[in-house]
């Protein structure tokens, strides 16, 4: 049964449209596991060493579709995958009956979810599977990935998730996997805000930050964001890690997303002021935990 | 020298003031560590369990000052403890030179610097060393342990904290103890407002908030607040946990210090507002957690 499922794996043929800071390492991982890819890049120059690992090379998003049953995109915002999905030479043009559509991009769950409609019209599946854990984790194979879309495409696509990432959660119907994506970087941006305040609050006491960071980090107030972002404010380093400007971007779907459905997030919309206030300082290309420098910089 | 050490400690006599919820079980756990103790408690009936494990009901602070060389002090806010070293009968009336009160309620900081320099005029060191971990902790002698005051003090006191807790940083100066518990609120605080606004954002969307949690757990998102208080907000059960009242007080003491030090906390100000709701609709014996019954009400 092993070895029927493996030999099953194998015989799919695999797309990857978009060979970014992400999209580069995620796809050498699944062309070095074994599997054969056709890739697509708007810059083809990006996609030389995936060719050198045998990758075929197109020239076009529908190209790739058309020589592939499972197509991963990972691009930058909601247009964009609007874009290669159904733009001129788009993957809708390409895509064979039966084929699935992974995109790994963080884009609008709403969007998603009508992209996924679209795409079903012509018995094409989507699963929208946005990732956490950085260029890091993209080169190591170690992502988070959050998945909307049926079990059964689910379950065809993650033994490919598997070469890409550790905790893969099949989150439920098309676009929960961004709703999930959308809560991660609330989470996170809210938790920046949160140590943030509080190494303010001990630096202002003239108490050591590296010290209190030290005694919270045991109990209830210890949290990854503590551990790395805090860190990153305590030395003054905010060489990314994830870039504010990015954070901003995905901040916007969070905050449209929550206008939509009437969810009421004050606190997400205060951090999303301090990031835009990053920006307009000029550190949007910072880790976002230079929310840090914003609120130092403020005298009440 | 280990066993030398060893005896030192054990010739120490302590004094423990304030037989609450924490002071009951963490003097227990002194007591049955061998050490012979003197309490103090308001209501006496409460010393019952301390006496039958063989320590010594004192009719006041003061008694409890005269019979120990360190003395421990648990009580609510930072009057209680005013009262209970400076007040009649307190214990700066019976302790010795060179004795140390150990302060472990969660109070203002600056207040806590002026109760050490008055101490010093008569040569009795105090230390500040609030803790983390809730009733459970204090049971199981598992508390987190910020303390502030000198080195010399801190070590001495330090073997009988190991009875108490796990985590046991020593901060810095008089004070620092406390600001490091101010912190730890404000994390906690502000961790629950991040967790409360993506989980209303998952459940407007019409997506299982337990996925997500799930999905969350393993990358920069997780924390002990998304574990723990996540699942509270899940299960729709708020029993304590730590009770918003009490959470509310510890803010009060974070945004009086901020303002005194001239630090800006919006998210911690926020939060606060919430905590505030929460009691406003009769929910303050429930776990702070109740932020997330707040948020749900609103509709925006």
């Amino acid at each position: 049964m092993l070895a029927r499922y493996a030999e099953d794996v194998q015989e799919m043929k695999l797309g990857f449209v978009g060979l970014g800071i992400m999209g580069l390492p995620m796809s050498l991982n699944l062309q070095r596991a074994g599997f054969t890819l056709s890739v697509y890049n708007r810059n083809p120059a990006r996609a030389q060493t995936l060719e050198k690992a045998g990758a075929k090379l197109c020239r076009s998003p529908k190209e790739v579709a058309e020589n592939a049953d499972i197509i991963f995109i990972c691009v930058s915002d909601t247009p964009d995958v609007e874009q290669v999905i159904f733009g001129t030479d788009g993957i809708i043009h390409g895509a064979k009956a039966g084929s699935i559509v992974v995109d790994m991009s963080t884009i609008s769950p709403e969007e998603t979810k009508k992209f996924a409609r679209r795409l079903a019209e012509k018995n094409i599946e989507m699963i929208d599977a946005p990732i956490s854990g950085g260029e890091a984790g993209a080169i190591t194979g170690t992502l988070s990935i959050m998945a909307g879309g049926s079990a059964e495409a689910f379950a065809r696509v993650k033994p490919y998730f598997e070469k890409l990432g550790k905790n893969i959660v099949h989150v439920g119907t098309n676009g929960a996997g961004q709703v999930a994506k959308a809560c991660n970087q609330i989470v996170i941006a809210v938790s920046i805000e949160a140590v943030s305040e509080a190494l303010l609050f001990a630096e202002k006491c003239g108490v050591d930050g590296r010290k209190v960071r030290e005694a919270l980090m045991g109990g209830f107030a210890g949290s990854k964001v503590m551990e790395v972002h805090g860190n990153r404010m305590l030395n003054d380093d905010y060489k990314p890690g994830f870039k504010a400007k990015l954070h901003r971007k995905d901040m916007g779907i969070v905050m449209d997303t929550a206008a939509k459905v009437k969810a009421f997030l004050p606190g997400a919309a205060l951090a999303t002021r301090h990031i835009d206030e990053a920006l307009e300082a000029g550190d949007g290309e910072l880790d976002s935990s230079a929310i840090f420098k914003v609120l130092r910089k403020k005298v009440k």
